[in-house]
């Protein structure tokens, strides 16, 4: 374990923020190859903050610390470091000007109480902010080396990426590099999904293979550990390969992206447009497709018929198929995806119907059932599911299956 | 400072999950009284997490950990307290009843892994878990009283409410009560907020008032500490009468209330129905809309008019009025509005347009730029804003600009 990362500040001990730059933190160092041993985070006080410095200099060999740099009084970090190292602060001219220089160009006075963050421990090396008043510090104390931070994380951000990734390059800290290879999956559940690979989720399997569900969509995570970039890379290649031959069109993209991306690359691949008619997901399908950019070339538009009456009146679903079938139905699904893409004039249109709660209707319906539709010119495909989840989760999923639905079968089709 | 909190999990130091328990127990505990000074995030690791408690009984008073709990090897939080105490493990029979139990309502053979889960430290206390298999573990070393719960967070809250609370509240560590309350605010910038309240929202000011924005939604905290709950109430009271007598109508909801919280409520106390008309929102108003549970008794519908021929063909949008004024202007929002409101037959209509990038389309129009639009009985009303933010953003604040119109015409009428 070489590296401890601090995060400091009352807002976080007391919960009132969450901290997030400790994670960020980890995952830039495992990309690195530093492992991280601790996260520890500590109040705005002087004596705490001391003895977290203390306890981290001790067991670490790299101690990166976040917060503390502002220029007020519950700020105690430049104090701190100075007084672990044992030395004075002095102030840093070129620093002192910068900060200036940046009220300067807001046309700002620097308030007087600003000019503490141009003071630094004797020996100590500062961190240029490019995005705010605060420069960082980097120093050695016995055998650790310490980057101190500012708390706001895009200012953080920067100045790791510009100053400290740099520096750690030469530290030789790194033990090997650290590779993830995300496979995103949707239409199997997380054991079906695990079933198919239990010989690669082993806990002793290297490289490692994580299964995480996140609101139906299933993620492996390849995480692959090696001397160097080209061997974490040789590593996750093959266990890639198998996951998609053993997984086959369940697998709809990697990293980040999403079903809509999948979607979106799909209809312009072939080259047709979109409509939809949403009941139970109300607007999230749509939003799904439109928060692709340049969704416009392919997506017309649709019909949110959240009440049966825009059903018939818009959608041409007649009053006796939901009467008979029931809102919630694979017929009245069809019949809106039918007179969706017949009214909207689209090559292919999407519907959803179901249940979303939390309030049961009464009858055989439970909460969560949905049906999903898709009409194009060879005629109609449907699909189901009943979610468990709340009102917001049932939605989100049923948009989800509705892509899905789509998505396999452009994917049959020859462009 | 009385209390630390430990989280365990080599997923945590490596950054692979963000830890959210350490911040959901420093809001419970300060609820209580009991002011957290330290978070502390160990890897699975034996002496990293036996140094770590001991470093943490020494300085606090309550430790309270999560994590470490499983059935497999590399969870360590019971060994580690055996340790830490300088005691055996011995199986306690009604935990392990209790696991047996559980397994058999699966109809799933207990595997022989778990029944280490019943093994506790001589003379620590169970904590029963109603929602997983790993019972808790309550012990006092040194000056220290210990709780290990489980990492799940759902287990957790359960386990920390039912089990800990009723037990932190015997001993006598609560230093005063802390209280937030938090009034929600839109349509307003943050500083312009900040400027009609800059007497409350100063450092030391008390009770202490926070602003926060989040997509374009400015809230107020307003956190109060005294020695029971009444002192810190009565310091709330005055403080948020203030901010409501000086922001009016800006104001629109406490706590987690959303905007469309606030408009469900007025619809409901106006007996009115509502249909959207989305260009650049794309679904997000409706979805808004649809979230509020019980949304079909005033929610009808309505169109995502993506493309220029949908507002033409399905709302009567003339193609002249488009042509001379442009797709994104009050003009032809109104008109979208007024022809949702006719064709739909509800009370009232809100429609959005807008360019939310990330492309410019050439011209004037920067990105960002939105008008919204509600037609109603007695005419229309506009509203405008150029956002800055990525497309999601954008998207999203149009919609509650669109939420907030209606709201403000809702809350001048008498119902």
């Amino acid at each position: 374990m070489n590296a401890e990362i601090l995060s400091i500040g009352s807002e976080l001990t007391n919960g009132r923020n969450l901290d997030t730059n400790a994670q960020w933190l980890s995952l830039r160092l495992g990309e690195l190859g530093i492992p991280v041993g601790w996260h520890t985070t500590i109040a705005d006080n002087y004596e705490a903050n001391l003895e977290a410095f203390q306890i981290a200099c001790r067991r670490a060999r790299l101690v990166i610390a976040t917060g503390g740099l502002g220029p007020t009084q519950d700020d105690l970090t430049r104090e701190v470091l100075a007084r672990l190292a044992g030395v004075d602060l002095v102030e840093d001219a070129a620093s002192l000007h910068t900060i200036q220089e940046m009220f300067r160009r807001r046309n700002r006075v620097m308030p007087e109480r600003n000019k503490v963050q141009a003071l630094f421990p004797v020996g100590a090396e500062p961190l240029p902010n490019d995005r705010g008043t605060a420069p960082g510090i980097w120093m050695r104390y016995g055998n650790a080396h310490i980057a101190a931070l500012p708390g706001v994380p895009t200012e953080m951000y920067a100045m790791f990426e510009l100053q400290v990734k740099p520096r750690l390059q030469t530290l030789g800290l790194a033990q090997g590099v650290r590779l993830q290879r995300k496979i995103n999956t949707f239409g199997l559940g997380e054991s079906h999904v695990e079933e198919k690979l239990f010989d690669l989720t082993r806990r002793d399997h290297i490289p490692e293979v994580g299964i995480t569900a996140s609101d139906a969509v299933i993620s492996l995570r390849i995480i692959a550990e090696g001397a160097g970039e080209a061997e974490a890379r040789a590593q996750i290649a093959p266990v890639e390969q198998t996951i998609r031959e053993r997984l086959g069109e369940v697998v709809f993209g990697v990293e980040e992206e999403s079903l809509q991306d999948a979607v979106a690359t799909l209809a312009r691949l072939h080259r047709i447009t979109v409509s939809v008619a949403e009941g139970v997901s109300g607007g999230l399908l749509s939003d799904a497709l439109v928060s692709v950019p340049g969704a416009s070339a392919w997506f017309r538009g649709g019909l949110i018929a959240y009440d049966d009456r825009m059903k018939q009146e818009w959608l041409g679903v007649p009053a006796e198929l939901i009467a008979q079938e029931g809102t919630v139905s694979p017929a009245v699904a069809k019949a809106m995806a039918i007179g969706c893409r017949t009214r909207l004039q689209t090559d292919v249109a999407l519907a959803t119907v179901g249940l979303a709660g939390p309030t049961p209707l009464g009858g055989d319906l439970p909460v969560g059932q949905v049906w999903v539709a898709l009409a194009h010119a060879g005629g109609e495909a449907t699909g189901n599911f009943c979610w468990v989840g709340n009102r917001t989760e049932i939605r989100r999923r049923t948009a989800k299956l509705a892509l899905n639905l789509l998505r396999l079968h452009l994917l049959r089709q020859a462009p």
